[in-house]
């Protein structure tokens, strides 16, 4: 390791994820390099961000336009994130769309660390195998899943329970009525800001002898995000806020009310149910929240969009990519027809 | 590793930690098999121990009479602490008979379940370096000692701060006047007992980004006596009891009041001056400790009479085991002479 520079290339780059991977790569300029870029719309950003890091490739919706004054080759996210000079792949886009890069990038064997859950939880299956064939590693940079893979380091045996641990979010206490009548923007009001800057145990993990593992840190995203950069060294980062220990008073634990978070209990019986079903859920869950954010069904419509989704759905075990991107097409389809009232299909 | 048995020599098997180590051997009959008991004066618990255990190496302080049924043979702590046929002891004794065996056993390599924190206190530098030299493992059963080294497990750089973590104990919130006249009865309850059976964290590692590890389980010193022992592996044992995670409500942490926890302020800085000092504290702890539970001094006798002792000792910097002994005799002798109002040496 010593101090070898990591080439590093960001889908999503513009997106909340990819803007805070950008935040940890200049505050240690010396431990990584950006070569590729990537966004979606966003090209204003995109421009600053080209302008500042100088990537070698870049990519965006819109491929009419230069971008920015610089010089870059324009390439598919496909071939940004199997290139030879790209070291780590950063899979900071949300939904579907991280799916197909994340697997190119595991194909080539490269460490890929890994935001977008979506492609997991939807082909899991097949992205693990791909990854144990090309012993690419796969680095988590999500808070709850890079505190269980902190907590298993230098353990030689298998977990025997994980234990999630989530804010509950805003709505944690409302009543159904209350429920009912929660909007757009309060939900999108991101609740660690209302909190402030308490520490949070992001997950624990129960070995066979009963003893447990936690990891603790701020709710801030670069802590995860520069792990799974760094791993497996840790680097001290100066901008990182560290825990005042003459601060923590308290951590307090309440199990879930599976009835007032039905989204929840549905996630947990799909991901039993395995097959096309989390596949499913995911994409019956992304046009529903779509639906919500504008305006078009109630907060409270969403758990019974999904519910109603998966009910009808006719799974297939051990899917191939294809059967799962044909079970996530018909997902899609049938929330927005759910929504509209059309019972057709 | 496998389920290969590992042969035991326990020195102090009839005290706390002695009896509940011969209790998770109890539950692992197919992977611990005892070859060694050693114990002071309690030869009745003795015996039973080795009727039940029939260990082939056997130490007490009263060598005249043969105890038990059994056959065994009579060795010396040391003797049985290097033998041969010993994979692993465990030093439970007390105060300062651990260190001579301690240090036979790490010099013959063997791996080192350590309970006796005097030792290390003491001789920390002699024993460290000769384990190194040796290749012996010091595998640490104090709770808080065996969280930090499961936290450290498997990071490639040392910790950047530990957090220790305590209960407290009974009397965290009394006054100077009511600390004046706690009695040893009143000592002597353990705190676990009266908190019942709450989740504890042991203790916690900060890492150099900030990010921390914290090591939860009951308060029960079966989980890092077996840890010890099984180390690398983990080993599921059903006596012990799991955390029900739905009463689990609330970890609170509070500083340390250095004030009204003098002995601990007294601890500290005898660990920042180093040599002969941390001697000189264990050694003037136990004797306080004794004077005070047979009712000779105050409580709040104790931590002054330590203080006294370390004033007037003039500490040895890198001390030999010679010069670690003298010292620990004088603070002894001091103690006992500050105490009676003898003024002379």
């Amino acid at each position: 390791m010593g101090n070898t520079v990591k080439r590093l290339a960001i889908l999503g780059s513009t997106g909340s994820i990819g803007q805070q991977t950008l935040e940890v790569v200049r505050a240690l300029p010396h431990r990584f390099h950006i070569v590729g870029l990537a966004a979606g719309k966003n090209t204003g950003l995109l421009t600053k961000q080209i302008n500042e890091f100088k990537p070698r490739f870049v990519y965006y919706q819109n491929a009419k336009a230069h971008l920015a004054d610089a010089e870059y080759k324009f390439l598919s996210l496909e071939d940004i994130a199997c290139h030879p000079q790209v070291d780590t792949v950063v899979i900071a886009t949300s939904g579907k769309s991280g799916l197909s890069p994340t697997l190119a990038a595991i194909k080539a064997g490269k460490n890929v660390a890994l935001a977008n859950k979506e492609s997991l939880v939807t082909a899991g299956e097949i992205i693990t195998n791909e990854a144990k064939l090309s012993a690419a590693r796969i680095l988590p940079i999500d808070s709850e899943h890079s505190a269980i893979w902190q907590c298993l380091n230098g353990e030689t045996q298998p977990a025997a329970q994980l234990i999630l641990t989530a804010s509950g979010g805003p709505f944690r206490h409302y009543s159904p009525p209350q429920l009912k009548g929660v909007t757009a923007k309060q939900a999108l009001k991101h609740p660690t800001w209302q909190m402030g800057r308490k520490v949070t145990i992001h997950s624990m993990v129960e070995f066979i002898d009963g003893s447990i593992k936690a990891q603790l840190s701020y709710p801030d995203m670069r802590f995860p995000i520069q792990y799974a950069l760094s791993y497996p060294e840790r680097l001290s980062n100066p901008q990182l806020p560290r825990l005042d220990w003459s601060r923590i008073n308290n951590l307090t634990f309440e199990q879930p009310n599976l009835d007032a978070f039905p989204c929840l209990k549905l996630a947990i019986e799909a991901g039993k149910k395995e097959g096309t079903y989390p596949a499913v859920l995911c994409a019956a869950d992304e046009v529903a929240v779509e639906l919500f954010l504008s305006e078009r069904i109630k907060f409270t419509d969403i758990p019974n969009l999904i519910e109603q989704t998966l009910e009808q759905h006719q799974a297939i075990v051990h899917p191939t990519l294809e059967e799962i991107m044909a079970a996530d097409a018909w997902a899609r389809q049938k929330v927005l027809k759910l929504a509209t009232g059309d019972n057709s299909c």
